[in-house]
């Protein structure tokens, strides 16, 4: 048999069981939050990435000819679709609360959390400036978090692209990618190798340290960091989860505009849980109008790393049985049976093999199911149904019309 | 901006919202079977699909070369994924019941309900060779056609390929192939463009006629279609659907090697809904052990067709409220309100724009909502909330602790 591509999953249903009800979770909360779900291609013309040429991501792209001569990527990201899609409607009212689940794909050397197939979760506000889209996504964040009850395990860390750059403009001679450089890596790095960068890019290494701990803001105040305060003021009344201003948050250098966050766990362990921030230049740039956007995305392969790492990747309980059948009148029964489980959310999974009865509750044991309803003629006739509990063995006849007994 | 590809599709908000409700649905039918979730790569080695070699469906695949040099495809289908991860693990107890829903690609020409990225449902069991496999899945089809709203208007009709291989044996000198693809094409031919390929293929025409119409069976009997008879049986007994023994469904010859069936409009003017059948030979030429199978798929597009055209492409109402803020008091108070509002399951869009009350009411409007809540110091003061209907114009005052009225 053909082997799976390396860096690519299979999901068998007791992993896939965990992931849809995760992945439902995370959906069901940016709809309570007002955001509406979209879709797009998976494919699209490697001309929406052309603002990227020259970045790594372009050297990772699953990209193509197609049969008709096009060149086409596999997308991997959301936001030069996402642009493309708010560009095309003109008749959007603004401002725009979307999210998407869907699969993105990389050709990265593939380790544990990173995979060249993976879902990720984004959701954006489109159309609004505001501080208050800056909190109401990052809400929604620390709301799905919770959802997944990982919550008290991270925390946020929230910085400004223009408080940074104004800090950097004066106390660092406005050396900003240097700077962003050391900050972004500044956990990475012993405190030898932070003096041995510094040195290197030119950088006092008192200064940044300063701002790494944050003490610099002790002697600094203006608009934006006021601004930022409410915003984490906003994101704190929603409680929960701890919120920090951390000046060395950056995130990349070419996309972000202003607010920015991440999701860690609280030691500092693992990669960011989730990141997201302000990119208001981005649609302008991919040459639809220009569009103040805030958002985040989240992906499977952390989640799933952080939840079994907590015990939390485990599957819920549900209330399936399986149908045993005996002979001909109670195979014919058994479509009233299952028909009435399934209107009274009972997930019936009906024999479907010609075999004895015993072997039927082996396969049902196997299978993990705790009760088993036996039909035969004798059910038939009775109007009932056997119901037998395999882990204690006993069973009892319950009447077809008291069927909702067995839901209790 | 840059366009999107020809045969793809954007997804906004107002049909997404179509889409997800009905695409659960269709899930959910499906574990109230008991049939399990599973997920697979969206890119597969081409290997897999080289007994393929010669059939049209390799000239269709968005296939390439990655950037190891691994000659990859985007699926096309799901039987190759499929046997591959039933192959892979040995220690699965079978029979299973598996479903899945993940896009599919194929490079064909555009056209009305035919894209070159869908969805596809894809539900099978592996591991039964019985005739209550095929009825299963065949009702479950049935079951899904039901809960889309469509059962009345659509007729499922069955086949088995051994009783069409025998009939042909003894009727038609055994020229299978040439039998199918005529009896395949049936409806698509006039009278005389039937007597003319029946012509061609050296096929007697009455006797064609007799299988076409089903009144050779008047004259024939076989275990096959005894057993055939059974498994439509079990399928009527399922209800609120016709089922019809149909020899002219005969399905991808290659393929299938015993019970087929379609679902089709009952006027039979769009192409077919759904189909399937039993293939046991599929997962053994794959390279796997011999696993008798049997399942069906649906696809998106021809859904979206049939329920437009049904009128049942359409919205269901949700419960979400507008949440307007008036001043800073109303801003920090909306975190308590959409927290609880979200508790009695009502999804609630906060105001993400500094703006006044009335632009928030016109935007609110705009975007369809029935109910704004409206928040303000007054209202944290008095523990309430105003809520404003805005097809009415009316507004009441409801206190916190009564937030569950908003839901009646």
């Amino acid at each position: 048999m053909v082997e799976r591509l390396r860096g690519f999953r299979d999901f068998y249903p007791e992993e896939q069981e965990i992931r849809r009800v995760i992945f439902n979770t995370m959906k069901e909360r940016c709809r309570s939050f007002g955001f509406k779900e979209i879709d797009g291609p998976s494919i699209e013309s490697m001309q929406l990435y052309s603002h990227k040429v020259g970045q790594q991501i372009t050297t990772q792209m699953f990209s193509f000819k197609d049969k008709g001569g096009r060149d086409v990527t596999l997308i991997p990201e959301f936001t030069p679709s996402l642009s493309r899609m708010v560009s095309t409607r003109k008749d959007l009212v603004k401002p725009l609360k979307w999210y998407s689940l869907t699969k993105f794909w990389r050709y990265e050397e593939p380790q544990s959390g990173r995979f060249r197939e993976f879902y990720q979760l984004n959701a954006d506000i489109l159309g609004s400036e505001s501080y208050l889209a800056d909190a109401e996504v990052t809400t929604l964040a620390a709301d799905i978090l919770t959802s997944l009850g990982i919550s008290s395990k991270v925390k946020l860390r929230v910085n400004s692209r223009i408080l940074m750059d104004s800090i950097i403009e004066r106390f660092l001679e406005n050396k900003k990618e240097e700077s962003y450089f050391i900050l972004d890596g500044w956990n990475k790095y012993t405190d030898e190798e932070r003096m041995k960068v510094a040195e290197e890019k030119k950088l006092d290494i008192d200064t940044l340290k300063l701002i790494a701990s944050g003490n610099i803001l002790k002697e600094y105040s203006s608009p934006e960091l006021d601004k930022l305060k409410m915003t984490i003021e906003l994101i704190k009344n929603y409680g929960g989860i701890d919120v920090e201003l951390d000046l060395r948050v950056v995130r990349g250098l070419a996309y972000y505009t202003g607010f920015v966050f991440e999701a860690w766990d609280k030691e500092e362990k693992m990669r960011a849980i989730l990141g997201g921030g302000r990119y208001d230049n981005i649609i302008s740039q991919l040459g639809g109008d220009r569009t103040p956007a805030v958002g985040f995305a989240i992906g499977d392969a952390v989640i799933e790393n952080i939840m079994k790492h907590e015990g939390l990747w485990v599957r819920k309980q549900d209330r399936s049985v399986f149908i045993a059948t005996i002979d001909k009148k109670g195979i014919d029964y058994s479509i009233l049976v299952a028909k009435k489980l399934r209107d009274l959310g009972v997930n019936s999974d009906k024999n479907v093999v010609e075999r004895g009865i015993s072997k039927q509750l082996e396969y049902a044991a196997k299978m993990g199911y705790e009760r088993v309803i036996i039909l035969g003629e004798n059910e038939f006739v009775r109007k009932s149904v056997v119901v037998k509990n395999l882990t204690s063995g006993k069973q009892e006849e319950i009447k077809i019309d008291h069927l909702e007994d067995i839901v209790n």
